[in-house]
């Protein structure tokens, strides 16, 4: 296999795997060439992904060392995807009775939902979680594809414990919109002490969501390293959480003129 | 650019957007070569992934014409990639009171969804469906895997209707194991009628639930072309659905010894 053949080759891979680092010797028996050689291919793929942003390709020396390529959407790319999420629930026909807004759609569609997780991934692979973390059932997408572009498990919160799951740890939690007493549940083997969790949900209102999965995460004595969730609404003003990151801001849903409010959070800049 | 970089922006480009067709010109312009450079490199790339069956990429020829990556797992990666879960299955800490086997790990793990999502998609592709559909929860994180192999969207059929869907279908069905009346219900604008679908479970006994998904997508007038299923159970004998596709049968929990007894589904194998 010549070059280029080898470079298509080894993008495929890379990028089926994010966040998995794959030994060069791995490359080298397959293609059957030296490691030098193969050096040579990993840098042209890594010019290329810088020169357009397409995200990082690392290489890692040592024994456990190897390469590895980790999904990084620059600030302009998660201005005009968020965008372009915006303008989709401008759409008037989303209204609902009561004022509510239909966003079932948006996070069904794959496309969407792999560019959503590639941004909270870019923004929190730094601090290295070990576990995404969501609620059912509306959040699981978009934690899923978080959870797949950090190459971490994704952990399900349930409203309701199951015989399938063994032994549970269950908690009531206030819901913070509706002051509502909920409960929310996960098995016991399901997350290990002192893991370092992501929490990503798709909507939040008051956060008392967010601040129940928080509440529960130290139940498990583990250690949130940081919050994402899709849609923020911009009612009530006071939350129960803070430092979470939102990319879209919900201001204001009119019902008589069928009218919805939305733009990119304020961190967001179009330069 | 040269012919190397080329190819790995386009190779990434085609894999993070499974079946997306993506116009010759839009490449052509971003690198400023010509269309026929291009297809030079596209041959390349088509090549390879051809040798080393990693997927198939297509060109579309016509005014919608372009190119496309379309993944498609060989056999014998099936038959390891399912030969591999079936191992973690028989690990003897799953066994649960009950006889109950704890599966919630191996549909959180990112990877590991993404290959079944392969699966899927591989064996279903041509059937063309244009939204897989699942039933929450646990079914929802290797549907959507699937619909993102396929590029189509995922509905999710619900439990419960919430007031954020609007007017919802709901519809009773027998459990078809407990023999237990229960509920689903779907928004109204989730499925435009007429629409092909796919269904998408992670674990199915009777097959109560996939018929009930099935009566379900009669109501809405669609068609369903496939019903995939990643585990199915031996017992009991009599199945209430028909033509779907297991990927692991699970013969036998012995709690006594601790044991589990699973093996690839008979349609899967070594060569």
């Amino acid at each position: 296999m010549r070059r280029a053949h080898r470079i298509a080759a080894i993008t495929k891979q890379l990028v089926d795997h994010p966040h998995q680092v794959f030994p060069l010797g791995e490359f080298a028996d397959l293609f059957q060439v030296s490691k030098s050689t193969l050096s040579e291919d990993l840098a042209i793929i890594r010019e290329t992904f810088n020169t357009l942003e397409m995200g990082k390709v690392e290489t890692i020396s040592g024994a456990v060392g190897g390469v590895r390529y980790m999904p990084y959407v620059p600030m302009l790319d998660i201005y005009s995807e968020v965008s372009r999420i915006c303008k989709k629930l401008q759409e008037p026909h989303r209204i609902l009775p009561g004022g509510f807004v239909y966003t079932d759609d948006l996070i069904s569609s794959p496309a969407i939902l792999a560019g959503v997780g590639e941004i909270f991934a870019s923004r929190f692979q730094e601090l290295e979680p070990q576990y995404v973390v969501t609620v059912e059932t509306a959040g699981i997408p978009v934690a899923l594809m978080t959870a797949r572009a950090l190459n971490v498990p994704l952990v399900v919160v349930r409203r309701q414990s199951r015989v399938t799951e063994g032994p549970v740890l269950t908690m009531n939690f206030l819901s913070g919109s509706a002051q509502r007493v909920e409960t929310m549940s996960l098995s016991r083997r399901a997350l290990p002490t002192n893991s370092r969790v992501l929490l990503i949900d798709d909507f939040m209102k008051a956060g008392g969501t967010l601040r129940g999965l928080a509440d529960l995460m130290g139940e498990f004595e583990c250690d949130v390293v940081g919050k994402g969730v899709l849609i923020e609404t911009g009612w009530p003003e006071e939350k129960l959480i803070e430092d979470h990151l939102a990319l879209i801001y919900l201001q204001e849903v009119d019902v008589e003129s069928q009218t919805v409010k939305v733009k990119p959070a304020d961190w967001i800049r179009k330069e």
